[in-house]
């Protein structure tokens, strides 16, 4: 059996495990805590990181940060996991759906324009398999309008926005929040976990206030207040130091985890693509706006029947392969709530795009297991 | 040094983590915490239960499962926790605070009728010190105006509230939502971590959904329903497998650490009850209808100016005790959306209360060393 996802320990995850409960202090913002958050801000230059249970809950603090009223529009792809609407929901927000590319399930920069309005709050480009967005179109479209911009980069941890002179931006550092997630399908992981990642400097204060439920502890250790006490709305956002100890085992690893995983990622791609242009197969595009962090790969299949086919076709020899989201507009929870607009292209992977097994410990040979049935499936 | 707390490892820890890695998921709902989830259930008599990322979790959860709306007015005690009033806030509801008892920190259910006007929603008893909230009277008046109860059993686990016929029922399973904590400083713990106990049986189905960030995955997998998706709101409220699988090495020695603990508050409570007569301490009084779960100990001083003095002169020895809650309803947060009712026992145990060091690990000597100290300092 090759299974779709397997997690990857490194192998000092219950070292640091051990060492975070000899400190004694296992509850959130430990020594742990504030190791990953160092590495992360002076790895990627983002300006201010809070480790999160979840990326869903990095969503939820910007939700709060931004000031998500009851009927503020929020603009997002349709394609893409259900904490991007819901953190705004969950504020009272009404979320606009935008379609994907034609050649990318990320959102179409070129069709978001058109959807602002003056109750628009805020833009949440997910940066789908790992692949920027055209942040450059967003972020000029969010200064024209005075709108805040989400980067949901749950998927995009050591990915880069290649602008137009050539200088790379870490994703998740472009817009005024940016949120992370650890989940074990990630490229670095810790079970559930997130991150928020605070560039816009007016939210700092706020978002360790909202992190630290509601309260000015930090502030307070710190010595900045003399009173310690609840100041603001806020929740239980931080994790663990299990988890926190844990993600650091991935840190230290960084390098290597992704060295595999683009070996990976270069090997699905040299061997499928012949083979992918000869039976109008579409495989991965990178932008030419963004590196690759080599989170997923994927196959876009031709209809549905086709990738149905596949899937079984993978399961009946003990291959798991997964297809994605669903289009949220048409969504059980949301059909009645979207304005009827017709999203034709995330619809279209909605029904087509499917996902290959993809892990650190996959085997060249497991590989070449995959690919050849694939061929035997589509040819 | 004598910290505060210690958090204690019973040593199958990393063993479990490591299991849990090894099946390939580590992410939530996993192995470990389904066991979790069946251990509590059987053990306790809770209807269904689901592990959370923290007890705030497990409340904002309950929040969302009475469809808490803007305007609704949900009763607790002023000396609690922030969590207990954001959970609810979060949801844009009106807190009405409700004074402690004279005898114990606990809501004084007397003083809950005349709170109650056609918008209140919920009470919200929390069991402070583990010990038992009058929940025949609690549960009586929200049956005669249909009021919903959550329990805030956060530091209630392992505990019962002893009914009038001298049945015991365990805290967290006689309201219509339980909410536990696993926060570093409980009996039993993960680092941060939760649980909602789901009691009514209406909202069995929808817990599961909001859960799993408002999708029907859960009964998807057990093939109840074809198609999974998004159908309510939601967040991704369960932890991690490694939270679990460590929550489940702390289960397995439940017994134990009662135990332990037990001892522990026996032995302060029988060295300082003479000494505490004499002297005007209050020590925590276990009401005729609750047991005790020996989550801590603590010592209701005379005025602000003892406990301050006490809390210095211990730190003097190298022993840390902390005091504990800030009324919530003179909070910076809400003192002005408080309706100005003077609560003056939870304002006093603000001021008097001095909760002392308390852990598995605690020795028979570190133990008569603090009420030495203490004896000298308040004598």
């Amino acid at each position: 059996m090759i299974p779709f996802n397997k997690p990857y320990l490194t192998g000092k995850e219950a070292h640091y495990i051990y060492q975070a409960v000899f400190t004694g202090k296992i509850s959130g913002n430990g020594v742990f805590t504030k190791k990953c958050h160092s590495f992360f801000e002076q790895h990627y230059g983002f300006n201010k990181c809070l480790l999160t249970t979840s990326c869903t809950d990095a969503l939820e603090m910007a939700a709060i940060l931004i000031d998500t009223q009851p009927g503020d529009e929020i603009i997002m792809p349709s394609y893409t996991f259900v904490s991007t609407a819901n953190a705004f929901v969950l504020r009272g927000a009404k979320i606009i759906f935008c379609d994907s590319m034609e050649n990318h399930p990320n959102i179409d920069a070129e069709k978001i324009e058109a959807l602002i309005t003056p109750k628009t709050k805020a833009i949440v480009p997910v940066h789908y398999a790992g692949f920027a967005c055209d942040m450059d179109k967003i972020m000029g479209m969010a200064e024209k309008y005075n709108l805040f911009v989400v980067e949901d980069a749950a998927q995009a941890v050591d990915n880069y926005y290649i602008g137009k002179d050539g200088t790379k931006r870490a994703l998740g550092s472009i817009g005024h929040l940016g949120a992370f997630s650890f989940h074990e399908t990630k490229n670095i992981i810790s079970g559930e976990g997130g991150m928020l990642v605070v560039n816009d400097r007016q939210f700092e204060q706020r978002a360790e206030i909202i992190w630290e439920k509601g309260t000015n502890r930090s502030a307070f250790f710190r010595g900045e207040t003399d009173k310690y006490g609840w100041v603001d709305v806020g929740s239980s956002f931080l994790p663990s130091e299990v988890i926190a100890a844990f993600l650091w085992a991935q840190l230290e690893n960084l390098e290597d985890i992704q060295k595999k995983r683009i070996k990976i990622w270069q090997t699905y791609y040299e061997r499928l693509k012949d083979f992918a242009v000869a039976n109008e197969i579409a495989l991965p595009v990178k932008p030419h706006y963004s590196t690759n962090n080599a989170h997923m790969f994927y196959l876009v299949c031709k209809d549905v029947e086709q990738r149905s086919k596949l899937i079984a076709y993978l399961k009946s020899k003990d291959i798991l392969s997964v297809f994605h989201y669903l289009s949220l507009h048409s969504s059980p929870y949301y059909k009645n709530k979207h304005d009827g607009r017709s999203l034709s292209q995330s619809d279209r992977y909605t029904d087509t795009l499917v996902r290959l097994p993809f892990y650190y410990e996959l085997t060249d040979t497991d590989m070449q297991t995959i690919i050849n049935e694939i061929k035997q499936s589509l040819a």
